[in-house]
């Protein structure tokens, strides 16, 4: 039966049943990985993602045979103020290019054999300027919700969620700060490529809906409400989906990975099953990161969005399972052991 | 007409006669990047990559569709002295396991789509014990680089090099040592997993080889006839001939990448169509690849050699040019540029 989210209730409910690993599936996984015509440890953090992949997919030798990249857009009233470098019709005009198959994320999810959607949120509908009031009301809120959950494919087995929306970066820094505090500096980057200006700019922005929104700074799901986006929104609503679905998920950027600090501060532990994709050149990203105590596979000095370092990072994953579950042990290969 | 090795005088006529890269497909590659539906350097070090790539395979669009993975083997008289946690016949037990399909890296050149080769390298007589006599003389020195000259495929349009050979970190980091000087306990590490007491026995060894041969110290090849082994003569002649066939090369680990800085040593330069791939989890490779100004692709702790790292990097330079050749342009996807 379809889930529905009509009140934060139905959202607090899916919080309190997260699953948890198969602790049976990681422990043979584990003891595959001890059998394997390597020295113990040698394929490095590539056998540490193969148990945990086992895990959570509740199978002690299983592969990465249906990657799913979902890419959600929206649109930012904030974007209004000037802080980022491309103007808001660009959302629209990339979805087009993501539906006609032409943004980087494509290509990546081609090369890998990864299932690829696009899901354009209410675009001609921008949330509110967040500097001014919530960004949603509680029923914009609830159907970005509804969208991101609803996008996640069950028969998926791992996922990828990124993002597009000018602004959004603005949004991201935003919420960081709510959740983490600091200084807005901290927290700010040059996004697609504002000047000093600009980072000028969206400080004082992110300081002024860090004011406006005090009072729900330690509501998490408030803060996403009055403070993201609806693509920030769905990206947290597909996460606790494949939480559910027992689906591994790659972090990507900045954006991504605050949209999904939001389910981590409402209940920790709910991005166990999520690892990080790689680190973003947007400064806030590394410091991010780090309050998630995540290591991110990759650091290639990307700054994309659109899920593009994650989806790169799905080769690491597939071939960390390819290693697992396809090398032959030292008994069916006949190799002796260390001396 | 196929090049024979007979002398050092045949190796040394190969070294003068290096081709550089295509500036006018290196040119095109960079126009085009810089049309493509994204912010400018957005994606970070894929868009280096596929520039440099385009380069060197004298096309300004292209896209990695042949890579090959080749694993030299060799055996090493180094090894009676206890340097290595595994017995010396694992070397023969794993080209076994290569040619079955059981090792790590035969999966992720499945995973990846490359080719795979094994050459094992007179298995049945080792080298040499170094710190006795030069591992190899001149014609078994020229054999190896035969070998390996012979093994790429003219038709790959990319080389990983891996080894298999119980014992050869020893070799590398003798070889390390008498390149970049410093002291032997700089060069040398776990390999496949030796305690403390064997760090110090490959220390001892390290030094002794030194000594034996410091009056080559400054003549790379024969360092590498003096301290090395056949698999890792090979990978050195296998990355000199991509560089005549033009084939962009994946550095793998500190045993790959030492045999590789023979050549730089030789004829600095000579490994402007190499990346490192990843860094190792073996100490000396991170100062190696400083020593040779490459910033490693991947950071995973990997160790196994093999061409594993440099097998999963494969996966990141068919991302970098699947979105280098397949993105749309902002004219082509009708997007707005940066206002």
């Amino acid at each position: 039966m379809a889930q529905r989210f009509q009140t934060l209730g139905d959202i607090e409910a899916v919080f309190g049943a997260m699953p948890s690993p198969d602790l049976s599936a990681l422990e043979a996984a584990e003891a595959r990985d001890g059998t394997l015509t390597k020295p113990p440890g040698a394929l490095g953090r590539l056998e540490q993602i193969a148990v945990w992949y086992c895990g959570w997919r509740g199978n002690g030798r299983t592969r990465v045979v249906a990657p799913q990249i979902i890419v959600f857009a929206g649109n930012h009233g904030v974007a209004a103020q000037g802080v980022s470098a491309f103007p808001p019709e660009v959302t629209a005009q990339m979805v087009a290019n993501f539906i006609a198959g032409g943004a980087a994320v494509n290509q990546l999810a081609r090369q890998f054999g990864a299932r690829m959607d696009v899901h354009a949120l209410n675009l001609d509908r921008a949330t509110q300027d967040f500097t001014q009031a919530p960004a949603m009301n509680m029923h914009d809120f609830l159907a970005a919700f509804q969208a991101g959950w609803n996008a996640v494919d069950p028969v998926a087995d791992l996922l990828v969620v990124g993002e597009m929306g000018i602004g959004n970066t603005t949004s991201a820094s935003a919420i960081a700060h709510a959740l983490w505090g600091g200084e807005a500096e901290d927290w700010i980057g040059r996004g697609t490529g504002v000047d000093a200006h600009g980072l000028q700019l969206k400080a004082r922005v992110v300081e002024a809906g860090m004011r406006r929104h005090a009072n729900v700074a330690d509501q998490p799901l408030e803060v996403l409400r009055c403070l993201g986006g609806r693509e920030l929104v769905a990206i947290a609503a597909a996460i606790l989906r494949a939480r559910h679905l027992s689906v591994p998920v790659i972090l990507d950027g900045f954006i991504c990975t605050v949209a999904a600090a939001c389910l981590e501060a409402h209940s920790p532990g709910a991005l166990d099953h999520c690892l990080a994709g790689h680190v973003s050149a947007e400064p806030g990203h590394e410091l991010a990161l780090a309050r998630l105590d995540k290591t991110p596979l990759l650091s290639l000095g990307m700054r994309l969005g659109e899920g593009s370092g994650a989806a790169l990072a799905v080769a690491i994953v597939q071939g960390a399972l390819a290693c697992h579950s396809g090398m032959a042990t030292f008994a069916e290969a006949g190799v002796a052991g260390a001396g």
